[in-house]
């Protein structure tokens, strides 16, 4: 037997694998005799040690016999049909249709249509969602980060609550009742990993296949999908200037599940929903027996006016699922979001999230229980506000100074993002845009992904939380000449 | 109107909130007119300054309407029939059922079947899946930890591959080559939120309600849960001293959709599957048209003979996903598994991954690539080998000097916990003997949680990782006392 070896792994290896590949393949057959380790040593010019080594491993494994006294055998009790062999090729190919769940087939749809991060960045990328790495006081949060992970123990390194850290659950509902007018105590939040994962939890918790689900339309893609994917079906519900249309919901829709809002900044249009749609939402949930699901993204940042308080605040009758995220305040990748459930859904809630992951990962659960408590957090928070309230600005400036009325400007008075309509242009020329603007340098998103069916023009969400007010006129001026290119 | 004020919150908030509960309870009637903010300054004693703030936000949202010259009402539009009322009690008690799906429903009794963390821990608590503090180099991950995070960047805060960090699939990738013989590539591994979160997603990737699972009885009870939640109908098959009976689960089952083992270490019994069951464990498979599910939970952790490799390692056909998770060998806190799947199946499992919480904290992912790819992961595996090995001596001697004949031990030879069977009690008898031995400072865990039906006699599982010697054989010989206790 000619083994061919090699330095980089060790000799014992080496010799176990060919063995076993042989014999695998068919070339050492059941039940013929394998030469002796002494023997082997001498063939292959390596130590009799490394051979035992080989072959004691393979008599473990069930490769190989032995009797005493009367040598080494290929196992005869291997299955002879069952041996598998060496394939030439894969038995399936990567293009094989595979079976996968009716929830993996909605799940790849979601896939097909996620931002693909860029392979080289745009000097003026107005993705919505992008972090401002320069906002975040990340030198502060690593101190603390490091002075949580220098604590630990036997309780800090375990198995944790499915619902969140204690500490944290009592901070976010805190900063909720203050900052949100939300109405709940710290038992009814659930610490999670960013919106996403409420949002799924949501819709594995409350949704069986078929249920009908409400959502915007125009909508946050994001939700459609958990809906999809938990094989809900979906109710779009047009959106005016102040949100959900409740009236049209209420004429069209006498059964649902769930009722999916962004009330305090639509996504994309930007739209506010006011007090008396608000109760109207809740009386319409109510006469369906349905959960309103309360998206409130980015309400940290409003520019305009005092914030809203939340719907769920408005509730008195346990029908809100209030869903918030850290994505948009401090950066996604730290991964972490909350719920507020009402209190006879808390154990549900609890157990799903149990049986999809545990428990959030702790170390940023600690580290933001005390950026939350020591005002840390709100104390950003009003800074970035500043920050972005300054950028808002310049897009507003910069498309008014260069776009003038070939313009409509939506969703500007809140969040992180707002939506142009170029009314010169139908829906189905955004491409053409997007990929005229990308061409100089400007990353522009289609508010198509949100829409079930068609816009009446073309439209864009730009997004301006990650760029400075400079970077920002710039790149108005180059989305002109883009925009003007299309003309031709 | 009379407003009790304080000195914890702003003026204005008060004032605010105590205008809106009057109008929300119907105190203010719609239309009524209100007082003007300069005689409600003189009222309250306060600076017309809050008054007028308060007034302010109360106009931005609704509740009052202002017309110039004439006063401010109460707002008429607010549909009369939709004021929501202070309610004296929850218009839902917390006991009412509450629709939830069915898999809620299934999530419901997963948890209500979890280990509940001890308000005081035990002094001898053989709970499986403890960690060991003393074990793991904690300063060397914080040291890493810490220089991660300092390398802050719009990419490493902002949203990451569903999929995982690409270093770290590379470095795990390579690991499980290495060190189980798994046949991969980087492509072909998905880092998740720990082996719960890898065995969900399985469930939902791969089954439609209805849809067979086969499953090991005794089982590890989390892949029953998610299979449950998936609305899988579970199909247990025996298991032997070899592992799963695929010769009854041959004759027995002629459809299914998956098979779920734990062949290097079965949870609980401790088996270890021999290389010819494995291979027609893969054979059957095939003839069902089934994937194998293999959780390899600890199989670092081989003390008698080598380590087998993965059954992975054997499958030429693409019907295998292998799952394993860092709790065991780091701490479970820190929330890290990671699956392997066979290349047709990757993107629908990232697409679940991005549906269910888009990724994985990257702090931690950043982390452990580093931790990985320099070795530390695998000297602090080789070293705490060493120190649990010595720790399962002490379990199975103290065992056999205190206890002798009166328990059988099994699945000692591999993993971070043995079975113990008591044949002298019944299985109805073990939560009994969990109560005596937790009087005593004790904490022994039932077989019972892991079986569809009863085992012949009593048994409890032993995990070991988290005591040393000494503790652990005091515990037994509490452990010989709760025992005796029983026979009264």
């Amino acid at each position: 037997m000619l083994i061919p070896l090699d330095e980089s792994t060790p000799l014992y290896r080496q010799i176990y694998a060919a063995i076993r590949s042989a014999i695998l393949s068919g070339e050492l057959a059941p039940g013929s005799r394998i030469v002796s380790s002494r023997q082997m040593s001498r063939e292959l010019a390596v130590s009799r040690n490394s051979v035992l080594l080989a072959y004691d491993q393979l008599l473990a494994e069930g490769y190989l016999d032995s009797t005493i006294g009367s040598g080494t055998y290929v196992s005869a009790n291997l299955p002879d049909d069952g041996m598998p062999r060496p394939v030439q090729r894969p038995a399936m190919s990567e293009d094989t249709p595979v079976a996968v769940s009716k929830a993996a087939q909605a799940a790849r749809t979601a896939l097909s249509q996620a931002v693909r991060p860029r392979a080289k960045p745009l000097a003026y990328d107005f993705q919505y969602g992008l972090p401002n790495v320069a906002d975040f006081p990340h030198e502060l949060w690593r101190r603390l980060l490091i002075r949580r992970a220098r604590q630990r123990s036997a309780q800090t390194l375990a198995y944790a609550p499915p619902a969140g850290l204690p500490e944290l659950r009592e901070a976010v509902a805190l900063y909720l009742r203050r900052a949100r007018a939300v109405s709940c105590d710290a038992s009814q939040v659930l610490i999670v990993n960013g919106s996403q994962q409420a949002l799924d939890l949501i819709a594995r918790t409350l949704c069986d296949p078929g249920d009908r689900v409400v959502i915007e339309n125009p909508h946050y893609s994001g939700s459609r999908h958990v809906f999809s994917v938990a094989g809900a079906n979906l109710v779009p519900i047009p959106v005016d200037h102040d949100g959900l249309s409740v009236e049209i919901g209420e004429r069209t829709v006498k059964k649902a599940k769930l009722i999916y809002v962004t009330p305090s900044h639509q996504f994309p249009t930007g739209a506010i929903m006011p007090l008396s749609r608000r109760i109207a939402l809740l009386n319409w949930a109510e006469a369906l027996g349905a959960y309103v699901v309360e998206d409130d993204y980015d309400s940290e940042f409003r520019y305009v006016g005092k914030p809203i308080e939340a719907v769920q605040g408005l509730d008195h009758k346990h029908r809100v699922i209030y869903v918030g995220t850290l994505s948009k305040t401090m950066f996604p990748s730290v991964r972490i979001g909350y719920l507020v459930v009402p209190a006879p859904l808390v154990e549900a809630f609890t157990a799903m999230k149990y049986v999809n992951d545990r428990h959030t990962a702790m170390l940023q659960q600690h580290t933001l229980a005390t950026f939350l408590s020591d005002g840390h957090f709100e104390r950003h928070v009003r800074r970035s506000r500043v920050r972005n309230a300054a950028r808002r600005e310049a897009v507003i400036s910069a498309l008014r100074q260069h776009l003038g009325d070939r313009v409509q400007i939506a969703g500007e008075n809140s969040g992180l993002h707002l939506l142009v309509w170029i009314p010169e242009l139908k829906a189905a020329a955004i491409p053409e845009l997007v990929e005229a603007a990308e061409k100089r340098g400007v990353g522009l998103y289609s508010v198509l992904p949100y829409y079930i069916g068609d816009p009446l023009c073309a439209g864009v969400v730009l997004g301006y939380a990650a760029l400075e007010p400079d970077q920002i006129s710039a790149g108005i001026t180059l989305l002109k000449n883009a925009l003007n290119s299309l003309r031709r």
